[in-house]
Protein backbone atom coordinates (compact mmCIF):
# COMPACT_ATOMS: atom_id res chain seq x y z
CA UNK A 1 0.00 0.00 0.00
CA UNK A 2 2.26 2.68 -1.12
CA UNK A 3 1.99 5.46 -2.77
CA UNK A 4 2.61 6.88 -6.53
CA UNK A 5 3.82 9.86 -7.31
CA UNK A 6 3.08 10.76 -10.53
CA UNK A 7 5.82 13.15 -11.44
CA UNK A 8 8.34 10.60 -10.15
CA UNK A 9 6.49 8.21 -11.95
CA UNK A 10 6.19 9.68 -15.40
CA UNK A 11 10.07 10.72 -14.73
CA UNK A 12 11.01 6.75 -15.43
CA UNK A 13 9.47 6.71 -18.35
CA UNK A 14 11.49 7.41 -21.62
CA UNK A 15 9.32 5.25 -24.32
CA UNK A 16 6.01 7.18 -26.19
CA UNK A 17 2.84 5.34 -26.52
CA UNK A 18 3.74 2.68 -23.55
CA UNK A 19 1.11 2.56 -20.97
CA UNK A 20 3.40 1.41 -17.78
CA UNK A 21 0.96 0.21 -14.93
CA UNK A 22 1.18 2.41 -11.31
CA UNK A 23 -1.86 0.64 -9.48
CA UNK A 24 -4.73 -2.31 -9.46
CA UNK A 25 -7.71 -2.07 -8.17
CA UNK A 26 -11.31 -4.06 -8.71
CA UNK A 27 -9.73 -5.23 -11.34
CA UNK A 28 -8.96 -2.23 -12.86
CA UNK A 29 -5.40 -1.09 -14.17
CA UNK A 30 -4.31 2.69 -13.56
CA UNK A 31 -1.65 3.36 -16.02
CA UNK A 32 0.58 6.24 -17.10
CA UNK A 33 1.61 6.95 -20.67
CA UNK A 34 3.37 9.21 -22.73
CA UNK A 35 2.87 10.08 -26.44
CA UNK A 36 3.83 12.71 -28.64
CA UNK A 37 2.76 12.24 -32.62
CA UNK A 38 0.15 10.85 -33.86
CA UNK A 39 -1.14 7.06 -33.09
CA UNK A 40 -2.94 4.73 -34.74
CA UNK A 41 -7.14 4.34 -35.43
CA UNK A 42 -8.39 1.63 -33.25
CA UNK A 43 -10.61 0.78 -31.07
CA UNK A 44 -11.89 -1.43 -28.06
CA UNK A 45 -14.17 -3.47 -28.74
CA UNK A 46 -15.41 -4.33 -24.94
CA UNK A 47 -13.83 -1.85 -22.61
CA UNK A 48 -14.34 2.50 -22.04
CA UNK A 49 -11.11 3.50 -21.26
CA UNK A 50 -10.48 6.78 -19.96
CA UNK A 51 -7.91 9.66 -20.59
CA UNK A 52 -7.04 12.45 -17.62
CA UNK A 53 -4.11 14.95 -19.07
CA UNK A 54 -1.72 15.27 -16.27
CA UNK A 55 1.04 17.61 -18.42
CA UNK A 56 0.54 19.04 -21.49
CA UNK A 57 -2.26 18.91 -24.48
CA UNK A 58 -3.49 16.70 -27.38
CA UNK A 59 -6.25 15.62 -29.33
CA UNK A 60 -8.70 12.83 -29.47
CA UNK A 61 -9.78 12.19 -32.85
CA UNK A 62 -12.96 10.15 -33.47
CA UNK A 63 -13.78 9.54 -37.86
CA UNK A 64 -16.79 12.32 -36.97
CA UNK A 65 -15.23 15.10 -34.67
CA UNK A 66 -11.91 15.55 -32.18
CA UNK A 67 -11.73 16.89 -28.76
CA UNK A 68 -9.59 19.02 -27.61
CA UNK A 69 -7.90 18.03 -24.23
CA UNK A 70 -5.33 20.14 -21.78
CA UNK A 71 -4.17 19.84 -18.63
CA UNK A 72 -6.50 18.62 -15.62
CA UNK A 73 -9.58 17.35 -18.39
CA UNK A 74 -11.01 14.09 -18.88
CA UNK A 75 -12.40 12.01 -21.27
CA UNK A 76 -14.19 8.81 -21.51
CA UNK A 77 -13.77 7.07 -25.15
CA UNK A 78 -16.69 4.37 -25.21
CA UNK A 79 -15.98 1.04 -26.12
CA UNK A 80 -16.54 0.54 -30.03
CA UNK A 81 -15.85 3.49 -31.08
CA UNK A 82 -12.76 4.28 -33.00
CA UNK A 83 -10.48 7.03 -31.66
CA UNK A 84 -6.62 8.20 -32.64
CA UNK A 85 -4.86 10.43 -29.73
CA UNK A 86 -2.16 13.12 -31.61
CA UNK A 87 -0.08 15.01 -29.47
CA UNK A 88 1.78 17.99 -31.22
CA UNK A 89 4.21 17.94 -28.32
CA UNK A 90 4.75 15.48 -25.04
CA UNK A 91 2.03 14.62 -23.45
CA UNK A 92 1.81 12.84 -19.89
CA UNK A 93 -1.37 10.96 -19.73
CA UNK A 94 -3.25 8.67 -16.79
CA UNK A 95 -5.12 5.83 -17.84
CA UNK A 96 -7.61 3.89 -16.01
CA UNK A 97 -8.97 0.99 -17.75
CA UNK A 98 -9.77 -3.19 -17.36
CA UNK A 99 -6.97 -4.74 -16.38
CA UNK A 100 -5.53 -6.51 -19.95
CA UNK A 101 -6.80 -3.54 -22.28
CA UNK A 102 -4.37 -3.96 -25.37
CA UNK A 103 -3.27 -0.21 -26.03
CA UNK A 104 -3.72 -0.53 -29.98
CA UNK A 105 -7.15 -2.01 -29.18
CA UNK A 106 -8.20 -4.32 -32.44
CA UNK A 107 -4.91 -3.70 -34.10
CA UNK A 108 -2.14 -5.40 -33.64
CA UNK A 109 0.72 -3.24 -35.35
CA UNK A 110 3.90 -4.50 -34.24
CA UNK A 111 5.20 -0.96 -33.77
CA UNK A 112 3.26 0.25 -31.20
CA UNK A 113 1.33 -2.68 -29.38
CA UNK A 114 2.94 -2.83 -25.64
CA UNK A 115 3.32 -5.36 -23.54
CA UNK A 116 0.19 -5.69 -21.19
CA UNK A 117 0.79 -5.56 -17.57
CA UNK A 118 3.86 -4.11 -17.32
CA UNK A 119 4.87 -2.38 -14.29
CA UNK A 120 6.62 0.74 -14.12
CA UNK B 1 -19.00 12.19 -25.25
CA UNK B 2 -18.02 15.03 -23.22
CA UNK B 3 -14.56 15.98 -21.49
CA UNK B 4 -14.60 16.79 -17.98
CA UNK B 5 -12.37 19.78 -16.56
CA UNK B 6 -11.49 19.08 -13.03
CA UNK B 7 -11.24 22.55 -12.06
CA UNK B 8 -14.40 23.64 -13.39
CA UNK B 9 -16.16 20.74 -11.37
CA UNK B 10 -14.32 21.83 -8.22
CA UNK B 11 -15.13 24.84 -8.34
CA UNK B 12 -19.01 23.55 -8.56
CA UNK B 13 -18.64 21.90 -5.41
CA UNK B 14 -19.56 23.64 -1.90
CA UNK B 15 -19.77 20.74 0.24
CA UNK B 16 -16.98 18.65 1.96
CA UNK B 17 -16.81 14.90 1.80
CA UNK B 18 -19.68 14.76 -0.73
CA UNK B 19 -18.30 13.19 -3.91
CA UNK B 20 -19.61 13.60 -7.07
CA UNK B 21 -19.56 11.82 -10.28
CA UNK B 22 -18.37 13.04 -13.32
CA UNK B 23 -17.62 9.67 -15.20
CA UNK B 24 -18.65 5.96 -15.49
CA UNK B 25 -16.81 3.35 -17.32
CA UNK B 26 -16.80 -0.32 -16.89
CA UNK B 27 -18.96 -0.56 -13.87
CA UNK B 28 -16.60 2.10 -12.09
CA UNK B 29 -16.99 5.99 -11.58
CA UNK B 30 -14.68 8.59 -11.29
CA UNK B 31 -15.94 11.22 -8.43
CA UNK B 32 -14.86 14.91 -7.54
CA UNK B 33 -14.85 15.61 -3.55
CA UNK B 34 -13.58 18.08 -1.15
CA UNK B 35 -12.34 17.16 1.93
CA UNK B 36 -11.77 19.18 5.35
CA UNK B 37 -10.93 18.08 8.67
CA UNK B 38 -11.15 14.14 10.13
CA UNK B 39 -13.29 12.21 8.28
CA UNK B 40 -14.62 8.83 10.55
CA UNK B 41 -13.08 5.51 10.62
CA UNK B 42 -14.34 3.32 7.94
CA UNK B 43 -13.52 0.35 5.53
CA UNK B 44 -15.03 -0.77 2.81
CA UNK B 45 -15.54 -4.80 2.84
CA UNK B 46 -15.65 -5.06 -0.39
CA UNK B 47 -14.14 -2.60 -2.70
CA UNK B 48 -10.44 -0.68 -3.40
CA UNK B 49 -10.79 2.88 -3.33
CA UNK B 50 -8.00 5.17 -5.57
CA UNK B 51 -7.80 8.33 -4.09
CA UNK B 52 -5.63 10.61 -6.13
CA UNK B 53 -4.85 14.32 -5.19
CA UNK B 54 -5.73 17.44 -7.77
CA UNK B 55 -4.95 20.28 -5.64
CA UNK B 56 -3.88 20.54 -1.56
CA UNK B 57 -2.70 17.53 0.48
CA UNK B 58 -4.01 15.13 3.61
CA UNK B 59 -3.20 12.38 5.47
CA UNK B 60 -4.62 9.06 5.39
CA UNK B 61 -4.62 7.30 8.12
CA UNK B 62 -4.38 3.70 9.11
CA UNK B 63 -4.72 1.89 12.53
CA UNK B 64 -1.15 1.16 12.30
CA UNK B 65 0.37 3.78 10.14
CA UNK B 66 -0.47 6.74 7.71
CA UNK B 67 0.23 8.30 4.36
CA UNK B 68 0.69 11.74 3.50
CA UNK B 69 -0.34 12.59 -0.15
CA UNK B 70 0.88 15.61 -1.59
CA UNK B 71 -0.67 17.28 -5.07
CA UNK B 72 -0.11 14.31 -8.09
CA UNK B 73 0.01 11.51 -5.61
CA UNK B 74 -2.57 8.69 -5.59
CA UNK B 75 -3.37 5.82 -3.18
CA UNK B 76 -5.41 2.72 -3.33
CA UNK B 77 -6.82 1.50 -0.14
CA UNK B 78 -7.41 -2.07 -0.14
CA UNK B 79 -10.78 -3.65 0.51
CA UNK B 80 -10.88 -4.50 4.38
CA UNK B 81 -8.58 -1.96 5.56
CA UNK B 82 -10.11 1.10 7.97
CA UNK B 83 -8.88 4.04 7.07
CA UNK B 84 -9.59 8.01 8.03
CA UNK B 85 -8.74 11.06 5.85
CA UNK B 86 -7.61 13.95 7.79
CA UNK B 87 -7.12 17.18 5.86
CA UNK B 88 -5.90 20.66 7.97
CA UNK B 89 -6.78 22.90 4.91
CA UNK B 90 -9.68 21.96 1.98
CA UNK B 91 -7.88 19.17 -0.74
CA UNK B 92 -9.69 18.66 -4.08
CA UNK B 93 -9.70 14.58 -4.48
CA UNK B 94 -10.74 12.35 -7.96
CA UNK B 95 -11.93 9.11 -6.54
CA UNK B 96 -11.97 5.89 -8.58
CA UNK B 97 -14.30 3.21 -7.47
CA UNK B 98 -16.89 0.63 -8.42
CA UNK B 99 -20.04 2.20 -8.88
CA UNK B 100 -22.22 1.96 -5.59
CA UNK B 101 -19.25 2.90 -3.28
CA UNK B 102 -20.81 4.38 -0.15
CA UNK B 103 -18.67 7.27 0.97
CA UNK B 104 -18.22 6.16 4.75
CA UNK B 105 -18.18 2.24 3.39
CA UNK B 106 -19.33 0.16 6.74
CA UNK B 107 -20.77 3.43 8.77
CA UNK B 108 -24.36 5.09 8.45
CA UNK B 109 -23.65 8.05 10.58
CA UNK B 110 -25.98 10.88 8.92
CA UNK B 111 -23.65 13.49 9.40
CA UNK B 112 -21.25 12.24 6.89
CA UNK B 113 -23.13 9.57 4.60
CA UNK B 114 -23.63 11.33 0.89
CA UNK B 115 -26.26 9.78 -1.69
CA UNK B 116 -25.25 7.41 -4.29
CA UNK B 117 -24.32 7.94 -7.90
CA UNK B 118 -25.13 12.06 -7.59
CA UNK B 119 -23.86 13.78 -10.52
CA UNK B 120 -22.15 17.04 -10.49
Amino acid sequence: MDKVNLTEGFAKIAEHWRPRVVAELNGQEVKLVKFEGPFIWHQHDHEEELFLVVKGRFRMEFRDRSVDLEEGELLVVPRGVEHRPVAEAEVEILLFEPKGVLNTGNRLDALYTAPLGQRL
